[in-house]
């Protein structure tokens, strides 16, 4: 292979780190590829790294030693994040979004690759410092969210099943109150689904009372993981009644729904 | 903000253009941010393309005229393709994911991105020339495997609900008999989830006699939507016995599963 120039290499670079985000990729693997030396790749890197600092769109890390490397972490511009949240907040206050029963229609906006890669940028920035080592979620809405919110951090998903439908050996189930249908229900998750004390990251569309959200605190004791976070993207919040869990994060709130007037409100959380 | 260098653009383009595949990006755009002359910017251009080509990443797409711009379609590259699914099948055909009742245990890796990104580009490079509108799955499992085939094809995702659990407004339900339980099922989609006549890609993770993508089918003929193509993951091929629908795309085929004797074999289909 002709020996490549040195823009080549960084936009070589660039593509093999945004590829495979939180991936370890060793300075060795890039000097055999483009048949240069180490030195000459980590001057490339610096070029590349300031490239990213500028645009705040992430930012390549090094790790040093034996079994060292470089790596892509994904993030979203603070600005760029608040803007999205509050065009994301005009679109579901939008009294075409109410259905009967008082429910706020957002499914197209939760199956939209275009709308959750942000969302899961914004969930990973807010929660890398917790450390988790899983994302867990309860089928189904949440599921697309809690995807690219364990892909923006490098983990694997789990996904809490609702009901007793679990084929997988041996399971753990817990009844519930969730506070859409108030009626008791059953979560269950299967023995081999998670390993015994993770770092557990919890997410989900909407938290109404938090009845759901207890549900998988509760389940998640008896894997005996430790929930470092617990995120969600809609929280109602047209009343000041408290929520059955603490210490969760909502990206926007749900602040009126009237199905007889036709009036609904979603605003975003100032500071998250 | 100081003149930047012609490899710093290079990288810039390249950041830009990769964190939102598909989306169409005005070449003034570029020329505003990095202040320089449009037609600089095309030679920038130039060279990414080259890159990409050199890569077999994916490639840059220009669109000519007003509305016109430039685009990155994520590609997997055939012989990385062929790895992959050749490890994977490897990962799959292991005696401890036989479950009780002869089925495989995929979860872990159906909700892990870094198998689940590869998958979608395969996907996405099978079914990209049938031009379809909409990528439609049924929960629970095929869920991120869709969502990362609609992210390759930058397209929406919709999901198909089990039971009649749609709360969303009026829905159309339909039976069908799974291959799996052998139990009469019920699917059902809300009518403001998919509008009518769409064209419609088809993917789920396993299919075993086919009766949910038959039931699928019958679903969308609902919908007046035309149904281009249907790709699962792993296709049980344990007979010669033909399946309920064809023209259906596999990327795995498992060939032996014995719950008495632990052995299973799974294999990628050779040409796809």
């Amino acid at each position: 292979m002709e020996k490549m120039k040195r823009a080549e290499r960084m936009v070589a670079i660039t593509q093999v780190l945004m590829l495979k985000p939180n991936v370890l990729t060793p300075l060795s693997l890039f000097a055999e590829r483009f048949g240069t030396a180490k030195s000459t790749i980590s001057e490339d890197l610096m070029a590349v790294k300031e490239s990213f600092i500028l645009s705040g769109q992430g930012h390549i890390e090094t790790v040093s030693g034996a079994s060292g490397g470089v790596r892509y972490i994904p993030e979203i511009a603070p600005e760029e994040a608040k803007q999205f949240l509050s065009r994301l907040s005009e679109l579901l206050s939008n009294k075409e979004r109410i259905l009967t029963g008082g429910f706020l229609y957002m499914t197209d906006l939760l199956f939209d690759p275009s709308v959750l890669r942000p969302l899961g940028l914004i969930f990973a920035s807010a929660f890398r410092d917790k450390l988790p080592d899983v994302v867990v979620t309860i089928e189904t809405k949440g599921i697309p969210l809690a995807l690219v919110t364990a892909e923006a951090l490098g983990l694997p998903m789990v996904v809490i099943r609702t009901g007793n439908k679990v084929t997988e050996g041996s399971s753990v189930s817990i009844n519930y109150v969730s506070g859409s249908s108030r009626r008791i229900q059953t979560m269950s998750l299967s023995r081999r689904a998670l390993e015994p004390k993770r770092r557990v990251l919890v997410i989900d569309d909407f938290m109404k009372a938090g009845g759901t959200a207890l549900g998988i605190r509760n389940l998640m004791t008896e894997f005996e993981a430790d929930v470092v976070g617990i995120g969600v993207l809609v929280e109602a919040r047209m009343t000041e009644e408290p929520k059955l869990v603490e210490g969760y994060l909502s990206l926007l709130q749900l602040k009126e729904l009237d199905f007889y007037t036709g009036k609904t409100s979603v605003v975003p959380v100032v500071s998250y």
